[in-house]
């Protein structure tokens, strides 16, 4: 269950070579730790998405490349690679080049620099979510009381949990907390095609915590809201503009139209690590990754006969498979940060990171 | 492919006391006919979905009721067990009741006068499918003049195609007209979970018939409209009000916002069977089917043993699972129907149907 000792990533306690992970390709099905011996063990878990979600994403090319230096290899050329696993996420990007900064710098045994760093990565992580969770936390009590303790349903897409992070998640974080305060509250899974990170992995960490949670279809959002049945919509974000346009699963700009027109407050969860403050224009500047067709055409699930894998078409359709969209910060009603809430525009967030919004 | 010849219900040649249908549970994998011998099989076939689709579910309960006829059954009684079989199409309703007028004040062969009316309601279906085909078809030659000929876009949600309707189908109707025109048209489909209608019979459909279509997920619709990849968004609908709210299968508002939200034109096909002219407000008005949690849960596709069906969820995980929902008239740009074109408004579709638009 998600709580203080829960963790998506750590390094094998009887032999410190090694970083364990859950292969989170196998859930709900099948809980199975994956191990990872060498940097590209971390950069395929990343790419083939054993382990997903920005701050996760983070988190595993730290210490893909602490992997990297205990195996002696060329730092420069692990990470030249690991940047390329996953185009959109800002935190690859992020803690690859924290890694190289210290790096650049460091003397003695390079190993356990990046180890301490690695791990510093995660502890922040961890404070990071539970930040979010706090600052969340006010926006769900406050739906509590105006519904007399009523139960407070929220919509979230994708999966922005604990999996997606280190522990609690970013929009998962504020849930959380609020079931261990002891308020009703609800959650509405999307299913989240293609890959289907809601029914499999946001139901799943939801149901270990005991959550009360309903899984429904990608398309069933816009109909709940109108019949008044969603009062939040929490997501995450993948890359966040430093004028507050959120990139995140495809699908969340859908779910954001359909509260805007309900309305239904939009929130986003982030790390400030997930906030790209050189780019404004989230529909002109951030590459959105296409995957494999296959991800559309084939589902994952389990049979009489075990773990299998359908084709749902006819074996030579033509898929696209744009993985995320951009959700215009005219849409989001605020962004939960680390240090609280804000308005998703250059002026909210500047305002709680003045450090990052000085002129270039 | 979707040619004059095509059919979705017949006569069974050497057998007219036999009704057969392509049991669409099994497409795209397998083509498969299934007959219909009793009107309780074509009431199982209609609540089972192995025909689906506003105007097939009519032309299935008329012929229904000739099974029925033919095996001396209780016509009122089979009439009221029809009418349960879907709660929201209202052409069910619409078939029943027209054959339940023929027979009260029908005189010598009851089956055969019945077969004679089922007939015509599907031959009335062909025509109507074509005629909304040809006034679709210039919205589509717009658009084309205006791209100078480059390629004509079009989203369709769910399957408002052929096998929906007795042929043609409704959305789709103008995309074959233009097909057969040598206009360059190109489908988004999607896939339309639930039941994945759009992975398994719209893109069948438009593969047997060589129209160029690609697979998307639904929630990557309002991506491609943001980045103008798609010029026109034509679905069907299974219940309009007089006023122009739109019906149709769950997840159609959100395109519609995504259309509306990007200036894409969002037009509705319809046979005016489909509109319940006793009710304006779709969203106070029409009854939401909620269907079986295992649309959700389990998958059906092919695997290397055959046709299979995976749960993609946790054993447990409760799921909701309703059918439709409701398109405010405010977000359909028009109505395509088999009169012409017109606003999503009493006034416009008063103008179409004057006949029908009389106060009582």
């Amino acid at each position: 269950m998600v709580d203080e000792g829960f963790r998506t990533i750590w390094l094998k306690p009887d032999d410190p070579e090694i970083v364990e992970i859950i292969d989170q390709r196998r859930l709900p099905h099948d809980y199975r730790i994956h191990e990872l011996r060498t940097w590209q063990d971390g950069a395929a878990a990343i790419r083939d998405m054993a382990v997903r979600g920005a701050p996760l994403i983070g988190a595993t090319a730290a210490w893909s490349l602490y992997l990297a230096a205990i195996g002696g290899k060329d730092i420069l050329e692990a990470a030249a690679e690991l940047l390329k696993s996953r185009p959109t996420a800002v935190n690859l990007r992020w803690a690859v080049e924290r890694i190289l900064r210290l790096v650049e710098t460091a003397s003695g045994d390079l190993a356990a620099v990046i180890r301490k760093d690695a791990e510093a990565i995660c502890a922040e992580d961890i404070e990071i979510c539970l930040n979010i969770g706090r600052h969340g936390l006010t926006l769900i009590e406050d739906i509590s009381r105006a519904k007399d303790g009523g139960t407070v349903n929220v919509l979230t897409h994708c999966n922005a949990g604990a999996l997606a992070t280190v522990n609690w998640g970013t929009a998962t974080a504020p849930i959380y907390l609020a079931n261990q305060a002891g308020i009703d509250v609800h959650v509405w899974v999307d299913e989240t095609r293609p890959r289907n990170q809601g029914s499999q992995l946001t139901a799943w960490e939801l149901a270990e915590t005991g959550v009360p949670h309903t899984l429904i279809v990608d398309n069933a959002g816009g109909h709940l809201m109108q019949r008044g049945e969603v009062d939040l919509v929490i997501t995450g974000t993948d890359r966040t503009t430093r004028s507050g346009d959120v990139a995140n699963k495809i699908g969340t700009y859908l779910k954001a139209l359909a509260a805007h027109d309900n309305n239904v407050p939009f929130y986003v969860a982030l790390p400030s690590t997930t906030i790209d403050w050189t780019i404004s224009d989230g529909l002109a500047e951030i590459p959105i990754e296409q995957r494999d067709p296959e991800e559309v055409s084939h589902v994952h699930g389990i049979s009489e006969d075990g773990l299998c894998t359908v084709r749902t078409t006819m074996p030579d359709t033509t898929v696209s498979n744009h993985a995320f969209d951009v959700t215009p910060a005219r849409l989001v009603t605020g962004l939960i940060t680390e240090r609280g809430l804000c308005a998703a525009s250059e002026e909210g967030l500047a305002g709680l990171f003045p450090e990052q919004a000085t002129p270039e």
